[in-house]
């Protein structure tokens, strides 16, 4: 006897969404509705490229709609979900309508974090949407274009100074790139000033870069980032951020000193969707510090089983039987396991089975650094993580990273901008849609966010 | 002897600019600066594409001041020169500095004319910059986005409807692909509508399409628009645009006729830019109608010969011995021709030699239309031109283009772009990096065009 048609809301095409739609499509009897605010899916780890004008950003982003094409039983809107009616098992979207689900998947997925200094955000934009990604952009263009332009030499100076805050991988990988630019990009290409003498500072609160990594590989890349002429400055906490500079403290009762700065990116806190609070709010789950979504093993939150929290929005734990709960990075690999995990226990549920527990299987930690620089941790069956850095660590990610973009046509797109940025050092998409802001001398504050390409 | 060097400051990095920069740096003791309000040279005939998701803003657009690397003699800026001061010798730029010069040439291209109607602006946007581009992407992406959203079937039906003001070759092209994402690329991609169902308005005042081409090829295009699906409306002059449509009139004293419409393109009139009315003011040079700078027969204004206007900004005229002067067109080979004059002529004052007369060579007439559609009207040495349309026409029209991008990274990148569309239909680039803007339902006034990719 075929079982009664569901409905599955899915909110947020990023990876938990895009994977838990792909799994339910392919059972008999599911109609999806699959919901993002933006038209395209972005594959994230690469949008630091698309920020340092190396990849345009059609190459990262894939339409959501155009993914969907060949499965008639998956809509996908464009809109913004602002309310969850968990009794009436229903979503409210931005313009009013509701719409009826028999099970939600929310994978809204996060945002940065300010710390609760959200006046830092105009002079420090995060690095999360394409948006971000063009406002980086046009600011890294422009404190090259301006420096040109400048003849204070005090002023000139200071537009010379990057400031990357975060060493997490993002930052890493931003600082490393931004060194390549300065050093070997833009070689030539001045009359007035050296871009080599640039400084990149990359400005991180905790005792080593890539705290996630082991130990040792931390090390790896802090010489790494050394040789490529980045300034890492450890155990140093951002105090201050204006339009003109940063201020860090290196002891709580220390002094801060003070960096000028006109273009100051910032990788350092992440903070969940706002939804989590709608999520709270329809179903009495709790959220961490963060403002992420507590779950239950399963991925659950509330009494009835229908809602699931994943990807970044949740905060979750890997069960491994006989061992303790352990915390599940905020990765891509951990967003697919959950949209995969809430699709197959909407499976059971149906089929009136019991639902499983999350476990997290790691498939490895990576990150590059710049140009022949990078690190790699992979576990192995044989129980000893295989480690290694430097050239074959940044041969390894490159490859990793084209092979899970999203498309053929992207995959070939983006080997050939590498192979052609590796080869000849420039980045072709060092292109900036708006005119630069007349503005008075000596005021340097940030024009609004309206940048593209 | 050695010549004294001489500075030449260039204004626009566009063909015209791009031009006159090459060959002056081709000759000894040339300093040249060139300025230009964007860090790009835009491809501009292929800028419909980047509007119509077909490409990424890189492929058509790049740094000025990386195809200026080699030339050391050259220095870019990205600037906006506010004031010329012919006596002086010096150009003012938008932060108060003034840079002298021994030579100017004024390329500083133009914009969209409204005809008085500056208030269309924002419910019509053209298509000059990467900006415009990204802006009408977003409305294109949008209207379908929406429709699929909207209950109300009046309300869906006419954010259906695509309007094309103006039928040169970017409205021909531009309505033409719009039906072909309509009827193609769109397909089996929505759930509550169909987008083949969408109505592409092609609306020109004068009585045929692509009026500077002979009139049995305006026929072809005509004919092949039709066979496309766009409704051209010949004879038709807009009265009135708003946020929902525009209305317009087919005899003077005729009823406004009404189209509802939230996606209008405007690819009417040409202004020419403001910079004009600056070196009107330097140099009593008087201006047309549409704000160009009337400039004697070598493209100099005023007494002295050293101020050179070019481009679309220049009412030049063709002199060829023995004929009238004749109008030159607005087309990108006039402008190179005329950047390419004004550098030789600059040469001959420096020795002492008179200056020459332009004369405009043209290479011929095309346009494209949408898929296997074109026109082609060439001159041959043989007096008869060669004319042609439909498939030939088509591949022509996009090797030429192809043949004419600047970098060899973005030819290549454009066919793989052009074959994979062909191929499959999709157009890659249908990324817009904003969230849809939350409003009341029925309220569909334009957001600010703030977005990207």
């Amino acid at each position: 006897m075929p079982q009664p048609s569901i409905h599955v809301i899915v909110i947020g095409a990023g990876f938990g969404g895009l994977q838990a739609t792909r799994a339910l499509q392919k059972m008999p009897g599911v109609q999806i509705t699959l919901i993002d605010k933006t038209n395209h899916h972005l594959f994230q780890p690469l949008l630091y490229q698309v920020a340092t004008a190396g990849l345009a950003a059609p190459s990262i982003a894939a339409p959501v709609r155009s993914l969907m094409r060949r499965h008639p039983q998956v809509r996908t809107l464009q809109a913004e979900v602002t309310r969850i009616d968990a009794a009436a098992r229903q979503v409210t979207l931005a313009d009013g309508q509701r719409l009826d689900y028999d099970w939600l998947i929310v994978a809204a997925g996060a945002t940065h974090s300010y710390f609760g200094h959200d006046e830092w955000s105009p002079h420090a934009p995060g690095l999360k949407t394409l948006r971000d990604a063009f406002d980086i952009r046009r600011r890294v263009v422009e404190a090259f274009e301006r420096a040109e332009l400048e003849p204070d030499p005090t002023q000139r100076a200071a537009l010379l100074n990057f400031a990357v805050i975060g060493a997490g991988p993002t930052g890493v990988e931003m600082a490393g790139t931004l060194a390549e630019i300065a050093r070997h990009t833009l070689r030539g290409e001045f009359r007035s000033i050296d871009p080599a003498q640039a400084r990149i500072y990359l400005i991180e609160g905790g005792p080593r870069v890539l705290q996630t990594m082991p130990e040792h590989l931390s090390q790896r890349a802090l010489e790494q980032l050394n040789k490529l002429g980045v300034q890492v400055l450890l155990g140093a906490r951002v105090s201050h951020i204006d339009a003109h500079g940063l201020e860090y403290l290196t002891a709580p009762d220390a002094p801060a000193t003070r960096i000028e700065s006109r273009c100051i990116v910032w990788a350092a806190g992440v903070a969940a969707s706002p939804l989590g609070q709608a999520v709270a709010s329809a179903t009495g789950a709790a959220l961490d510090r963060a403002g992420r979504v507590i779950v239950q093993p399963d991925l659950t939150v509330g009494a009835d089983g229908r809602i699931f929290v994943i990807g970044d929005l949740a905060a979750a734990q890997s069960h491994v039987p006989g061992r303790a709960p352990e915390p599940v990075p905020g990765v891509s690999p951990a967003a697919k396991q959950m949209g995969q995990l809430a699709a197959a226990n909407i499976a059971r549920q149906r089929q009136g089975q019991a639902t499983q527990a999350f476990r997290y299987t790691n498939y490895g930690n990576l990150a590059t650094i710049g140009r022949h620089a990078g690190v790699v941790d992979l576990p192995t069956p044989w129980g000893r993580n295989l480690r290694f850095s430097g050239m074959l660590a940044w041969q390894f990610w490159l490859f990793a990273h084209v092979y899970f973009l999203i498309g053929f046509r992207n995959r070939l797109v983006v080997l050939m901008d590498w192979a052609s940025a590796y080869w000849t050092f420039r980045r072709h998409a060092r292109v900036v849609a708006n005119l630069p802001p007349t503005r008075p001398p000596g005021d340097a504050a940030p024009p609004p966010a309206t940048d593209a390409s």
